[in-house]
């Protein structure tokens, strides 16, 4: 099995202020390619300890693949570093000055000199490029070893990964999938309640392993499936899919790559309907949400964000009445606020968000976390009353996806 | 100064699917205490990848921390390892032993033979209780060197650390903190104008090391000072503080924990003001930034999503001329908008954001990242043009942060 080792360096991934993602993706991607991950290193801007990093890794792994420190800065050091660690040395590549001074005039910004630096690469390594930045990869192989630089940035690495490294992976090592991964997204039950749901299936999955994660609101089941070869695998991974959508039904939202907002952007798309948010307590963020996908206006009108009293009357016609009799925060004028932004927008439906996200305004008989979320198309309307634990952000985040979810399960006639 | 190195053991840790935040949170810990986290290793449950992490360690740092691999079964292996890489060896401890039994009498269990192992430590280790699960921590210092291992699980390593191991590294190490940290938050320039702004201070600062982090659109200076004592420390600081200060001006938005929307929130604050926000391209992220801040119902009114022509013209009454004149993506629209949102609101202030996110939408002359931000305030209004070059959630968040950077100097009359 070939081995790779994952070294991600910047000094903000050691003081703490930083979380580093990249390795955990990388993880993931060399797996499923059926390549083994033996350890992991990080390291600041500096040189000493770079070197150590590398040397540690080309000698307990055949790969080795960093991310960081590509920057055009003075502690921008790891592909001078992984040069010199490999025999060879930095020169300066004309086309890739060129690409750089493009990227600048683009932006109409003149280049620093030092930006320069992103253009010096060892003659034998291939260029990964980065449409995203200015700081492109590189691919070095030299006899049996093999060493990888991304840039840090997790929106430029990723893609990079995808559309640059994989590719030469597969090529020089001669890989092919054999596992088949799927991760299948529920929102609504607890981690615990679809553990229980799909407790039998867990038990009983030879060739499969199954992994519960809680993220973001959201469940997500991980599938991994390993056969004979890539075709017994997706048959496996079908067959315990299937299995698990029997008894997590329509809590299920989506697979893989889906969220709440690509599939809202199917399914709006499928049946031809427009849709408009009037949200209060989640400040924007439902509409950030909507519009999350390329394409969006093509069904999403746009919205209210009624984050005062005043806003409720004066852009959603909310009545007065209904917020001096039921309170801001109630079933009623969550319908009245979708009722509304379908009037004022001519949308086909109206979601609605109004609620205490806290960490003050609670009381006793309203406390934070209590959120009502409403859908109005034509004369329906229905509403939803929900209460989550959590901090500020995290209940404005479920607020915003249940409102969403709510819309999904509408589409999908789930109630 | 101090240095530390951390290790993180677990296979869970490389397949990608559980994220390493016992590293972030005892780097952050470290740093306050002025130890420097010269490196951090993850490997797997592999006793030879696990000592060569320790080697590693113990040869670039004073103090190795490990986390994980404490438990009674067979692949929990960094006790003995890291006991033999101190050149000690374990030894059954029968107070230990007694507590393990006492754990599981409480909890009606009969205690597994395995779990003996977790009662064994070298002589020479002084045993960090564990409240919260059977596996003690241990600390293992010999000459100048000291080894430390903590548990995996979070809950049972955090308090672990702060009751047990803080005050032994106190102890031992004579520590208090002399180090201060600053991080002085710039959005405006990129990073490499950022370096060329502050390059006369970075070659002339003794005492203070700078780091530059670009993240999320904003540029962070991160200043540490180490002087003789705490006192002299801050003195640094400051002075340092201040040459970047008057180096990079206006283009500072905030210091450590502050962010664009608190900065905002505080200068609302202070000048007793109220805003309201009129998006399109951004779809919502502008006001969720702008209440991201618990108490932002005392000066956001709320604002209007005008994602289509449509919204734009019903709720912010921009001229359908306009529109079909210089297009939705034009200052002229900006400031329409800007306009339109004080006139429906009567907040103070009204700022928008008009502009092309990507992927599709572009053409020659309004390309994608093409955007217009705009703020009005009675009958001042001001609009800028922005090319931000990036993905489509890049540019959506550049252009929400650009706004309410306009708002900031705006309200600070840094124009």
């Amino acid at each position: 099995m070939i081995k790779a080792y994952i070294i991600s360096t910047g000094t903000e991934l050691l003081i703490g202020s930083t979380i580093d993602t990249n390795s955990v993706f990388l993880s993931e991607k060399l797996m499923a390619l059926g390549i083994r991950v033996v350890g992991k290193s990080t390291v600041g801007d500096n040189p000493e300890n770079i070197r150590k990093a590398f040397s540690i890794g080309l000698s307990s792994a055949d790969i080795v693949i960093s991310s960081g420190g590509l920057g055009p800065t003075f502690d921008d050091l790891t592909k001078t570093v992984a040069s010199e660690v490999m025999g060879t040395k930095l020169e300066l590549r004309q086309e890739e000055a060129d690409r750089l001074q493009a990227f600048f005039d683009r932006r109409r910004r003149k280049m620093p000199e030092i930006n320069l630096k992103q253009a010096m690469f060892p003659p034998e390594a291939e260029v990964l490029s980065n449409p995203l930045g200015t700081a492109p990869g590189m691919y070095l192989k030299k006899g049996e070893k093999l060493v990888v630089l991304l840039p840090g940035p997790p929106r430029e690495m990723r893609p990079m990964y995808t559309n640059e490294l994989e590719p030469l992976l597969c090529r020089d090592f001669k890989l092919e999938r054999k596992s088949v991964t799927r991760t299948i997204k529920v929102l609504g039950p607890g981690e615990s309640q679809v553990e229980e749901l799909i407790a039998e299936v867990m038990k009983n999955s030879a060739g499969c392993s199954l992994a519960l994660i809680a993220q973001d609101g959201e469940v997500h089941i991980r599938v991994t499936a390993e056969g004979k070869d890539l075709n017994d695998s997706k048959l496996l991974l079908d067959s315990v899919t299937e299995r698990i959508n029997k008894n997590v039904g329509h809590n299920i939202f989506g697979y893989d790559d889906n969220s709440l907002s690509s599939v809202m952007s199917l399914l709006l798309t499928k049946h031809k309907k427009t849709i408009a948010v009037a949200e209060s307590c989640t400040g924007g963020l439902l509409g950030r949400l909507m519009t999350d996908i390329p394409g969006s206006s093509s069904y999403f009108w746009g919205g209210v964000i009624s984050y005062s009293n005043d806003a409720k009357m004066k852009m959603l016609n909310v009545d007065k009445d209904i917020l001096e009799n039921y309170g801001a925060v109630s079933s009623q004028t969550a319908e009245a606020m979708a009722r509304g932004i379908v009037n004022q927008s001519g949308a086909d439906i109206g979601i609605s968000i109004t609620g205490i996200a806290g960490p003050e305004g609670g009381t006793e008989s309203k406390p934070v976390g209590l959120v009502y979320i409403g859908l109005a198309e034509g004369d329906f309307c229905e509403t939803k009353e929900l209460r989550f634990v959590g901090d500020r952000n995290a209940i404005r985040l479920l607020s915003a996806k249940s409102a969403l979810d709510l819309a999904r399960r509408h589409l999908q006639q789930h109630k």
